[in-house]
């Protein structure tokens, strides 16, 4: 085969876009400054030939992937200490280095020191006193000590109350004396304590004077400084492989009567004072916003891996001839298939939906932590609700989106080359970390029931939820028109009678004889459901008006490719809620034929376009990490690239012929 | 934590559960007879200490996988043998110890021999003359030879005729000359090809007296039978790691001028004549019924991993507790949340039902391979359209109910040792290899379309598709009461529309000037959705038909239990095509609402016997091989054992402490 510089088929489609793609590049890296931040970022960070793997991960063994991985987070590390006395140190650099694109593109399967930057150095800002972060954040900073944090336990995730790590204040020793008094009461899961940090912020019940207060958070010394040995009372180590973040050296952590001083509890919220009596903290507002602020972090990851996904299976499918469309024709290359179209093209589309909603809630936080600051709560059930749900959705469907790209890439897609199976290890990771998604539904059914409560009170709702005193008004949704905008109400007025039916199914197992509690159990299906709907009308209003306004400020080449993008969202969530639409609004089954032709029509509008979009996408070759997916297009060269770095092939006869096979083969000879 | 038998929450549940188990798990082996055989099987394998893994794959590198993969299969060909010297190695004996659950239990990544027995020499005993096999099969099933099956190549696949590898016959020297011309021409992915097998049986273009005469079968040698040694003009080696089935070895093959005799072309159906004359043969119809056997094997497969996931859900799901439904109350087993007994009994009664099709498809195919002995091939294109459709929805249901019974355990399914990971990497495997489920279901609906245009005729339709005839004599389906036998109606009538539907887009895109194959490529959406229903209408009415029958052989008690799970599977199945049958069937929102509850009720009325049905799956601990899942229920316990084997703990420090860490943290000071 000739050397090309690029595939000519994926070329041709470079060729005859009708778009520049720099111009959404640069949108989607959010602005021209951003822009090149990021490619500078990308500079210092991939051209360094430390960072690049010889050896992919997937062939290394557990142990080998932890070293590593240690190796170039330290390296990683040291770039970031230069980057912070240069000053460039913001918080885009830390998410982008640690988990974002760029990230992967580093360590694929994670850095064990993230949550030293994201988690332990927060914690201390934002829960230590000053005196507490005067002593601490400099060594934290420096990485003269590296921590992580240490709440979840092998017994207790969701429900923190049920923590069985104590610590009990001994006023005698002004000391803390801190155990995991079962095997339950493991901490298990935080990044780098395996055998990484030699500090952690641990989370435990509290008791003074003999008394339960609740709980609070420890510095706790894990490993000496200088030989990292554990500690007297620590019994910790790496909890296993895992189906993907294989290099985050997630740990487990025993304590047994370890004790730690006074002081070593963080204590700008609450406090324990020498004798032991305890101050209450004022509110625990604030760490909702911490978790908020997580999740709009998620969100914004899933239109990454939703953006990687695509970008990977749109290229290969321009470049794959397959299964000829007229038996008398040559193979065409198989995003000719409507079929094909129909898998990957609806992944872009919700890759750009996400980032954008990703955004709004985004910016939505920032407006809402001004408001915070100035005592405001008000908005605070409304966003946290908002951004549960999304968290859910987004991830559950970026997660089935990244394996409908891989599945759409047939038998390559399963090839470790291919990037899929480890794109989709760290995506669907976000279904269960950070807050498990039924549970995240719930929160957001519970707020919504409330809230259909005060509409049915003649209250006026807060904006995310005010479709539901119109739909209350509405009773029936009338004149339906399959237009852009109708899908949208659409969606509010489904969403508006999940909620409803949700609230009248508590009420009559309440009126059953049912607790509140019990009542709601019973009709937890009907409750999550409510939320993803809530969750999906936010999505359709979100791309409706964010694109819109987009398309007034772009070109209009560009202009014409975000209305097919937009049209084909709406349309697929409309179709992949069919059932709810029906249920509640009068379609014809002609009106339904009428939406699967115009989903026909949007995939062949978008066809001419498609892998300039995901070019525009503007993903590193290295963030793709795939031979699918490489920009030249050059699939099968860089199939047989990757073939030769697998060190099963270094030897033309491995070893275990003579040990195993031969002897085998010849036993009965 | 004291020893126990059994954990206790577990032990409640099989006390109060209302049937016996071994009622079950006697019908779901197929019998007494088959009960035992399976215990026995398990025996000899299971208990072989040297077929015990010390360390779990997941800690390997590829290439300790690879030998320990071959170690493992050395041992158990040893013992396959044995059981055919003993006369005891049936069908279903190599299906077990090679691909089923025992397989699993035994080489959980898969046994790079398995193509050896699954492909290679049953393409000899069907494809070679008596000269042939008498020549072949004697050192082929001593593993004096061990082959494998080489036809996909690099850059084709389904589209065999797009096959690159070409076989030139020279008279003069009575040799076949095979090439892989291309770097796309490669052979790709055939289990064992990599470092394993020494033969392949290569399927390759045929050429003789310079024409092209078809795809036909050679027998090569691969590699030198003393040295193992690659032959002269052989290129191979492993294609590296994947998602799953990582010991499989799957491997890569160029051929470059490889000379192989005349008489090493398979000819029982083809024939070329030394002067290089060639007789065709007679029909294709024979490599069907392969197909179709191996199908039906794939929709058995399915069925074992719904039932090992639910088994490890479910058990789980008792032996957890969290999140207080009621906070005063402490935290329940996870199992009495009700948004938990959705995710994980659905998979339950899946399993069952997919068991129970695969069956009835099985027993039908057997029916079908005595008439087309007897020259009858009336029910063939009915058999192979069902046959394709049932392994897309079995293998894609399957896969998605894996993922969600793993989201179902939260974090700890996310971990290697819940053994989830292995087993979607299993099951998401089935919806590519041997027919892409795309095009699976493009070949039923091509079937479709053309019986739809029979039935438009007046053509009385086959068995399978007959209720399309009714469909069109019914137009609007009345009273839908919600009763199964209506539900099952439906299915059929909804199918039939869905049918009805493609049929009239390919017309009306054939009436704008399309050809007939490009009118059916732009209605591909129409034609799967319209396939993947009539499968799932066969599964409901066998389903149905099959457990009521069973449930009249059976004890009351088995019985009551039985017609919850065809309810539950029934209810859950209409409710998950929803716009379908709103489209087709006039129901109302209430309507909706009371198929809704009716969920929730079946999910309440298995809960007394969710862990007494998996139970009854009867799954060795070895073949779940989960410290979620085992028998006694003793999660955190396994959970710990795991962690013991974890080598990165054998060491209190990591020397990449020493190297990397300690230089990085200690650089500023």
């Amino acid at each position: 085969m000739p050397e090309l510089e690029v595939n000519p088929d994926l070329q041709k489609e470079r060729n005859t876009a009708t778009f520049e793609p720099k111009e959404f590049s640069i949108f989607w890296a959010g602005g021209e400054e951003k822009y090149k931040e990021k490619k500078a970022l990308e500079k210092l960070f991939l051209d360094d030939p430390a960072l690049k793997d010889d050896l992919p991960t997937s062939y290394m063994s557990h142990k080998e992937l932890y070293e590593d991985s240690l190796r170039k987070a330290c390296l990683i590390g040291e770039k970031i200490r230069q980057l912070r006395a240069d000053g460039e140190d913001g918080v885009d650099t830390y998410t982008a280095v640690l988990g974002g694109s760029l990230g992967a593109a580093l360590l694929k399967e994670g850095n064990p020191m993230s949550l030293h930057y994201v988690m332990f150095v927060p914690t201390i800002m934002g829960q230590g006193t000053m005196e507490q972060q005067v002593e601490w954040l400099p060594k934290a900073w420096d990485c003269e000590i590296i921590g992580t944090y240490a709440q979840t336990e092998l017994g207790h995730g969701t429900f923190l109350r049920g923590l069985e790590t104590r610590a009990d204040y001994d006023a005698s020793t002004q000391e803390f004396v801190i155990n995991t008094p079962t095997m339950t009461a493991y901490k298990w899961w935080p990044g780098g304590l395996g055998h990484t940090a030699n500090y952690a912020v641990v989370v435990a019940q509290l008791y003074t004077k003999g008394e339960f207060r609740g709980l609070a958070p420890f510095i706790v010394q894990l490993r000496d400084m200088d030989t990292h040995r554990p500690m007297p009372g620590i019994d910790i180590g790496d909890i296993g492989t895992k189906l993907s973040m294989k290099g985050v050296n997630n740990g487990y952590l025993g304590l047994k009567n370890v004790r730690v001083p006074l002081n070593h509890m963080l204590m700008k919220n609450q406090q324990v004072l020498p004798d032991g009596t305890y101050v209450a903290p004022k509110n625990s507002v604030l760490t909702y916003g911490t978790m908020m602020f997580v999740r709009c972090v998620l969100i914004r990851d899933t239109a990454h891996s939703l953006s990687k996904a695509s970008t990977i299976a749109t290229r290969y499918s321009a470049v794959r001839r397959q299964s000829p469309i007229d038996p008398k024709e040559p193979e065409p290359q198989i995003m000719d298939h409507t079929t094909q179209q129909l898998k990957v093209f609806p992944q872009i589309s919700k890759a750009i939906v996400f980032k954008i909603a990703g955004d709004a809630i985004w910016n939505m936080y920032n407006v809402l932590s001004g408001e915070i600051e100035h005592g405001n709560l008000n908005r605070l059930p409304e966003m946290h609700a908002l951004s549960c749900c999304l968290k859910a959705i987004c991830s559950a469907d970026a997660s089935a989106g990244v394996e409908i790209c891989r599945l759409s890439c047939g038998g390559h897609g399963f090839m470790d080359c291919s990037n899929f199976p480890a794109i989709y290890g760290m995506t669907t990771a976000v279904c269960t970390y950070e807050g498990e998604n039924t549970v995240m539904l719930l929160q957001t059914a519970r707020y919504l029931v409330k809230v259909y409560g005060q509409a049915l009170a003649g209250e006026q709702l807060v904006p995310t939820v005010a479709y539901i005193n119109e739909a209350i008004k509405l009773k029936k949704f009338v004149n339906f028109d399959c237009s852009l905008d109708s899908i949208v109400k659409a969606f509010q007025f489904v969403a508006a009678n999940k909620t409803r039916i949700a609230y009248e199914q508590i009420e009559q197992r309440r009126r059953q004889g049912n607790s509140t509690e019990v009542a709601a159990n019973l009709s937890g299906t009907f409750l999550t459901s409510a939320a993803d709907l809530h969750g999906r009308a936010f999505l359709a209003q979100t791309a409706y008006t964010e694109l819109m306004a987009i398309s007034k400020r772009v070109s209009p080449a560009l202009a014409d490719v975000l209305k097919v993008v937009l049209e084909l969202y709406l349309v697929d969530a409309c179709l992949n809620r069919l059932g709810d639409f029906l249920r509640f609004i009068e379609l014809t089954a002609e009106d339904v034929t009428k939406l699967e032709v115009r989903l026909e029509s949007c995939l062949k509008r978008l066809r001419p376009n498609a892998v300039a979009l995901v070019d525009s996408f503007d993903l590193h070759d290295r963030v793709l990490d795939s031979a699918l997916g490489a920009y030249d297009g050059k699939v099968y060269d860089h199939i047989f690239e990757s073939v030769k770095k697998n060190p099963l092939n270094k030897e033309p006869v491995n070893e275990s012929f003579h040990k195993y096979l031969k002897p085998f083969m010849k036993a009965n000879l």
